[in-house]
């Protein structure tokens, strides 16, 4: 079992009205906000009059910038950054999903150099110095409330590149449930994909680890499957969406890692795809996730997935061994396919199998990703071949 | 569900030969360093040499204040607060379980006040600044290392008074499995004892919430039961250790409470106990817990105990309610007191009926125990009387 080091700064205010506190928060900070947002459904429900409201009341100076995209650009990024710089912003205000989160993490840090921010990705330019952020969450899935990492897309260089700093971790994060009962089904189902592909790059892991955090992540995974189908048939269940706001943030806020020192797999390749053909991110990771899963079944790893299958569906531990991970594989789908109603294969979303070699060359960093199983170019685009 | 606010900053690092951080971390706050711990089991087991060294490293000026006893009491809070103002101390480091750690809080507290830190309790004087403290913990049970609270008794007013106030959260705890390997059986059952007791605590609850915590809660349960007899059969198995730590730390930190709004039960009920007769509090605990579970058991709250029989102990989900309910009582009993050989009764421990009346006012305050189950001075006395 690896050493550790846990550190989660974050403070959340979790539930409804709990924005009395927002203008308190940033005020800490200073009176010049940046507040940073995506396509404009915030004025839709609201939001965005409330925040104002509260950022009024303490009298703070607000900037904005609106429009940030999915799979968010680095020009978002140069946007931000530079009003960072010309309007000597004190304090950023994220208000969306994982890419207005991510781009606003990166705007942070772009806020104190001189160079391009694609610099940090592209040349791994260090981090020295980032505004303090301060997000307000509007869609459960990728974490990045509670962590200190973001991915960026360049679609001139068709790069996607993650990467965490701890000066990107958010001082403060708002989740209330019921800014997300007006997220679209669609959407409720990729992030429901997308927290449990973050629990699953961990969980399936042949080292001994700590006990207590696979059963943390079965109850994790098990409140993923028990909640999405209640918020996509009711989509205003404050139950429904608590839980799965809640299990979004500590699938990936480093906790359930505890130490485990295993490279992801299926993000690396998804990175690629959304890359390529900026597909929504948990979309992607609900076409390889299952695949990835057969393609590393085999008797030295066939216990994870009894684990999996017993604890996480219920399925009889008596079984065969072999049995009840192929079972688990099609309980799995079942409820990425059925259930959330994705898409199933490549070719329905209309990836192409041309672009296998080079996405997979790049998921692997022309080497292998040191994941569950060590994927190879050879491997991924076997993976890849299985989703079409 | 209620809203809440999650706010943990601890830094944590878990896991053997992270001690080399230690110098770097006290030296963020000053170089003047109370070290406060128990009766010297940590000279036997090499710690405070390696601590010693540590703090050697970066030229540390270290005090030291040995001797604090099981239920700290105020007399030792109030001799460590002298050292901090008379050594004008800039940061605390304790080192031992939750006693040590406890105490050192309200050392930290007390440094910067004029009256007698007992004020604190029976005046609930307000906290206004506290020292910086750094953990080392050796015995995983209380949870203290990663919550703001302290348990501190008064043996001349048989008052055993918990507080918490954020400004005593730990800035850093080192937990370090391999330290815990010579806690002997009986501390290390005690240990259990409490950790399980947090969590049930919190988890016996009607209410409406966030399944994921019950999740969690349950898995962590599970962990104390798998584990517990392991590291009483060897008692050095790391993974045993590990596991037993971070349940502990996790346990009443903070995030399995999530908005539950219910006050505990069994803790006030012991806390009279451990004042009156100065038990361990683990024990004491122990004998409660399933008498307390007996007594709340009815109609109304019969669907908890088959929640936890199911999930944390597999009872098999189509036996008739009750019947699941009593037989989870009973497996908790056999639990404590046959695997973990705690003794079962007051009689045992020597604690006697005269008592119960005072204990049980002081344990409701003259009032109810607003808990899972309302409890007022005849319920209290109910159940110390299960108890004998």
């Amino acid at each position: 079992m690896n050493s550790f080091v846990y550190d989660i700064p974050t403070r959340v205010y979790f539930g409804e009205n709990q924005f009395g506190h927002l203008g308190e928060e940033l005020s800490k900070y200073g009176k010049r906000v940046l507040m940073a947002y995506g396509g404009g459904s915030i004025k839709k429900i609201g939001l965005y009059d409330t925040l104002m409201a509260e950022m009024n009341k303490f009298g703070l100076e607000v900037y904005e910038l609106s429009g940030i995209e999915p799979n968010p650009r680095i020009d978002s990024v140069r946007a931000g950054a530079k009003i960072c710089k010309e309007k000597n912003i004190d304090v950023i205000l994220a208000v969306g999903g994982g890419s207005v989160l991510d781009a606003s993490k990166w705007m942070a840090a772009g806020a104190y150099v001189d160079h391009d921010p694609w610099d940090f990705f592209s040349k791994w330019a260090p981090v020295e110095k980032a505004l303090p952020l301060i997000t307000v969450l509007t869609l459960s899935a990728t974490g990045s409330e509670m962590d200190a990492g973001g991915v960026i897309s360049n679609l001139e260089t068709k790069d996607k590149i993650g990467r965490m700093d701890p000066l990107l971790q958010p001082k403060v994060s708002f989740l209330d449930p019921t800014i997300t009962y007006s997220v679209s089904k669609y959407q409720t189902a990729c992030g429901a994909a997308d927290i449990l592909s973050h629990i699953i790059e961990v969980y399936f892991n042949m080292n001994q680890d700590l006990y207590m955090l696979d059963c943390v992540m079965e109850g994790l995974m098990k409140t993923v499957i028990k909640y999405t189908p209640i918020a996509l048939e009711k989509p205003d269940d404050y139950e429904a969406r608590a839980n799965l706001m809640w299990a979004s943030s500590w699938a990936i806020n480093g906790f359930v890692d505890g130490g485990k020192d295993q490279a992801w797999s299926c993000h690396p390749m998804e990175h690629e795809l959304s890359a390529f053909y900026d597909i929504t991110h948990g979309l992607g990771l609900a076409i390889l996730t299952p695949r990835w899963m057969e393609y590393c079944l085999d008797d030295t790893t066939v216990s994870k997935y009894v684990q999996f299958g017993v604890n996480v569906f219920g399925i009889d531990p008596t079984l065969p061994s072999m049995d009840i991970a192929k079972r688990s594989i099609q309980l799995l789908s079942d409820f990425l396919f059925n259930q959330l109603g994705l898409d199933d294969t490549f070719t329905k979303v209309g990836i192409k199998e041309e672009d296998f070699p080079v996405m997979a060359r790049k998921a692997c960093m022309n080497e292998t990703i040191p994941g569950f199983r060590p994927l190879n170019q050879h491997d991924i685009e076997n993976i890849f071949r299985m989703c079409l």
